[in-house]
């Protein structure tokens, strides 16, 4: 169901043949209201595409309509002409809608300086197209047509008391935080102001997608957007609906990180004995990012080394002779020295755990990421994306 | 003749199985003056390996008689023993040479956490039969002991007007700046004092070693010393021994480069256009140190979007929509939009050059770096370094 699981939206998906493989290439998804309300948060990259452009200004007076979205091209580095097609595509949606245009916002995904003359003709058929098509259960269609190297859609759900929220993304490479780190649509029923889904969203982001660090590359084009629709009437409280929110974004996040292209492991690093979260996370990013530790755990290799050589190179406080190093529940090395052998841990199963004790304060963070794999190699050689 | 090329050295390198492969592992270098001035810069990672702890206190009083260099085993988190073994490995060494333990430096390259107590007895050993070994021409066996996973000895000499230097380095991953990157010992026999060492030294890595960065990852153990020895009797002048010190430094620094692990594409990064030298640095490393660009070349793919998106992660003062991008010589973005086409492009040549023009003012870097290879993968999941 994905975003028309909540009451209030109708969703679509459809081939626009953006995509050379001929799949699902441009979504839509309308708020029927009451309310019109929508929150964002983006890429923090400046070098930032053309619909990334257009939607920090759309939604700025907090009322979202509708968010057009396509993969097959990331109209980014297309000069003037592609501002223009992003422009037109919200125009379009919003002429077929009988909204506003600035209520329109536009994601794009692909290949960068991709946006030419055909790129615009075909976006802007398949938002004609996605609108004809829109339907109260189209969210897994739309959930679909975003994808890019994803093998799977990613989708979430949380049924709360009269009211629910609903979640896409897509999101395979490029996977670095900057408040976002991907597409993401997010819907809900509940009744919340524009100053509540911004707070919501942006608290939300902060402990999921912005947690998630798979290879170290941030994108020009990732954004996440929060529409509420008010339909249920109801207003839950707001620890219940932040809770949710963390609750559908994190799935996502995890979603995103067991799809990651290429990669063999997911890795769960968590810094403890921080002495702020600042610290925690910067140790956690900075393991994170390491090519060395990430080929070692492709290699099953529980080189501690290497993380203790990351962890060198932050500006967090610690003694790097205090450090504790954990792979899997095994501490492998203590107070800066090697501790159990490397023999007891074993490193096959594709979940994996690294645990860093920094014995400095009571701060703490998670970072997930991946391996460096051959694969990913692969994907990210072969073909342009 | 690397080390001995100068009058005045005497170097060795000899076995002392702390290989696996029973190669070289233990190599000497001492100074017989007449002077015996010592400079040195050390990886400015936080988490420092023994010797590095050792050197930085034994370089302090600018004298240095002799350095005693280990492949096979980083000495880096062993704790307490692990020093005490540094420690006994200067005192060794001193001892068979009759001088002062405090003027003997020691560096490590390994896999971090080894130091045991056979690590400590071969290294000993090692000690005593490389200095029964020295010879004045063994500056090319010092080179063969210093190597990890390089392929090939890294030697330079620049032969003055009666005056030389003479260096060894080894490094072929964990390839990332931090005033140094490696292992280096450069010798001359020019006449210089203890501040001229000094003060040539950390300016000729500033523009060679520390703008190589092949893996963005930072070693612990990394170590740059000069010895002069003023056995020449000549004293230079200031530039035109800086310039032939970065001359050599350079050359290592490209050696390294080109034998960096798994690689196969030697890149070069030159941004021009820069408001400031800091900003063309952040820039070249910022592309360096992108995974995504770093496999495309892999692949032979020009995908200046990747470019880009890694310089919109910095804080350099750029506009997205003025910069241009080249790739060997044929420019693909201009303004921030496609220009030529990527198939004018041959990146089948293992010499890249990205050129990036910030179009901000008149400040230059140049950044060397490498591929992300299937190769590179495996070197650093199949074993522990």
């Amino acid at each position: 169901m994905s975003v028309t699981a909540p009451a209030g939206f109708a969703a679509a998906g459809v081939v626009a043949g953006l995509k050379s493989t001929g799949r699902p290439d441009v979504a839509v998804v309308v708020n029927r209201g009451p309310l019109k309300v929508g929150a964002a948060v983006f890429t923090s990259n400046r070098a930032k595409a053309n619909p990334i452009l257009w939607s920090r200004q759309a939604i700025q007076d907090g009322t979202v309509e509708a968010i057009v979205l396509n993969s097959g091209g990331a109209n980014c580095f297309t000069g003037a002409f592609g501002f223009q097609t992003t422009h037109q595509t919200a125009e379009k949606a919003a002429a077929l809608l009988n909204v506003s245009p600035g209520d329109v916002l536009v994601c794009s995904t692909g290949l960068i300086g991709t946006g030419d003359e055909v790129f615009r003709g075909k976006i802007l058929a398949g938002t004609e197209a996605a609108i004809a098509a829109l339907s109260d259960d189209g969210g897994d269609h739309a959930a679909r047509a975003i994808m890019t190297t994803d093998t799977v859609p990613k989708t979430a759900v949380f049924a709360g008391d009269g009211w629910a929220i609903g979640a896409m993304a897509k999101g395979a490479g490029m996977l670095a935080p900057g408040l976002a780190t991907m597409l993401v649509v997010i819907t809900t029923d509940a009744v919340l102001s524009v100053d509540e889904a911004d707070a919501h969203l942006r608290a939300a982001t902060r402990v999921s997608f912005d947690r998630l660090d798979s290879d170290g590359c941030m994108s020009t084009n990732d954004q996440v957007t929060l529409m509420a629709s008010g339909a249920s009437g109801v207003t839950p409280g707001a620890d219940a609906f932040r809770a949710a929110l963390v609750e559908v974004c994190t799935s996502l996040a995890r979603q995103l990180q067991a799809d990651a292209e290429g990669a063999s492991h997911d890795i769960t690093i968590r810094v403890v004995g921080a002495a702020s979260e600042d610290d925690a996370v910067e140790v956690g990013r900075s393991v994170a990012r390491n090519n060395l530790f990430k080929a070692a755990i492709f290699g099953n290799d529980p080189n501690w080394g290497r993380v203790l050589a990351a962890i060198g190179t932050t500006q967090a406080a610690f003694d790097p002779y205090a450090v504790d190093v954990s792979f899997n529940g095994v501490r492998l090395c203590s107070a800066g020295a090697p501790d159990r052998p490397r023999e007891e841990v074993d490193l096959t199963p594709r979940a994996t755990d690294v645990l860093i004790d920094l014995k400095e304060g009571d701060a703490a963070a998670t970072i997930f990421t991946n391996d460096l794999t051959h694969d990913y190699v692969h994907e990210n050689s072969a073909y342009s994306s």
